[in-house]
């Protein structure tokens, strides 16, 4: 049987500033574990700004996305620029302020943002292509800005949040921690994470549902 | 009934420089997925250097061992001076180079390795109360070269890291990646990790397994 092909995109390394590690991580696991194949990939830029995670206090100098993520990827990774959805099932953003900051600009410019356009040319290729799109955390609201009109969880959000998501177009629905959105018609899946889980365990039980509900949705894949 | 406590000692954020983000991660999950509770610390010191993960070259300027911890610890994190082996069962030390560079300096030094003085407090304070001290990957090490006359596993590893142990008066004992090496008398827990494994499922597996044991072994605990 021919493998799954994800491609994770990571938007730094750490909660405040770049992806949220576990749910990078257990991106990467639950893939693995459930019989597929991933290919790392993040944008070669500037993050926005670079957090202190002890203090949580801004500092300098700035650090590269690209750079940073390939300490969770352990090397392993690509330029975004380089992806090419011809050769990948699925496309999969882990959460985290990163995705945010870096990714698109959603944490400053709100309703307003402006997307990365290495992730705009992924996000957009995939589903030219009807291909599966996933995210978890806040990463949703990149899809959301970059699609439109699509169904996406953030678990239980703000009303702010939930006004952002209307502006850009989408529907949201609401889930528990461990649960999965399924937009069958658009291809795309997400789950809160740390949106709302309160400890690790629920993260990767998430993550983990998420790559399941993918992996039997297979019909839609092929 | 009373939950088992973890110490997890973390060296920086990244396989290259500090701890492997994998086994630090797999560290948690399975401490909280098998009902035991942790807190981690770091050791608040410069790094000996920064490693661009994606070029494989050091840069500058240089990093602090805990702010960098503290990306994984989503801040959740204390200085290991602050540490008190009366509050916890058991010391774990996940692995990544930052072991050999930042606890200690064996990267550098070999045989002649010192250790951060934090580091060597907290492993001397919890085998002389008697308490389990575990270990991961390269980690084991550490822990031959502080109490020494101890039987540890660093997988299937090198002839000088062979000849390092046997310097520190240690025992080495041959395991897969999964298996988890106990010195009973010692109350020492190690398990290879990333030393042999080629995959992220055989890191976690292997990581559980050792919390498994640990936590089997809970008449050692009490």
């Amino acid at each position: 049987m021919m493998k799954t092909k994800f491609a994770i995109v990571l938007s730094g390394c750490g909660v405040y500033d770049g992806s949220e590690i576990h749910e990078a991580v257990a991106s990467m696991l639950a893939v693995d574990k459930n019989g597929s194949s991933y290919q790392i990939f993040a944008p070669d830029m500037e993050q926005l700004h670079v957090i202190n995670h002890f203090a949580g206090k801004e500092i300098k100098p700035n650090r590269n996305v690209l750079e940073e993520s390939a300490r969770i990827a352990r090397g392993n990774i690509k330029s975004l620029a380089e992806f090419n959805a011809d050769d990948f099932d699925v496309l999969l953003f882990p959460g985290g302020f990163g995705a945010m900051k870096n990714l698109c600009n959603y944490a400053v410019a709100g309703d307003n943002c402006k997307v990365n356009s290495d992730v705009e040319h992924a996000i957009k290729s995939m589903y030219a292509k009807k291909k599966i799109i996933a995210a978890a955390c806040i990463a949703p609201m990149l899809l959301a800005r970059v699609i439109g009109n699509i169904s996406v969880t953030l678990g239980n959000p703000s009303e702010s949040e939930r006004a952002s998501l209307e502006y850009f177009g989408a529907n949201h629905v609401d889930k528990n921690t461990t649960e999965v959105c399924i937009d069958t018609e658009n291809k795309i899946f997400t789950t809160p994470a740390y949106m709302s889980a309160s400890n690790i365990s629920d993260v990767f039980a998430g993550i983990d549902n998420l790559i399941k509900e993918i992996l039997k949705a297979g019909g839609l894949l092929y």
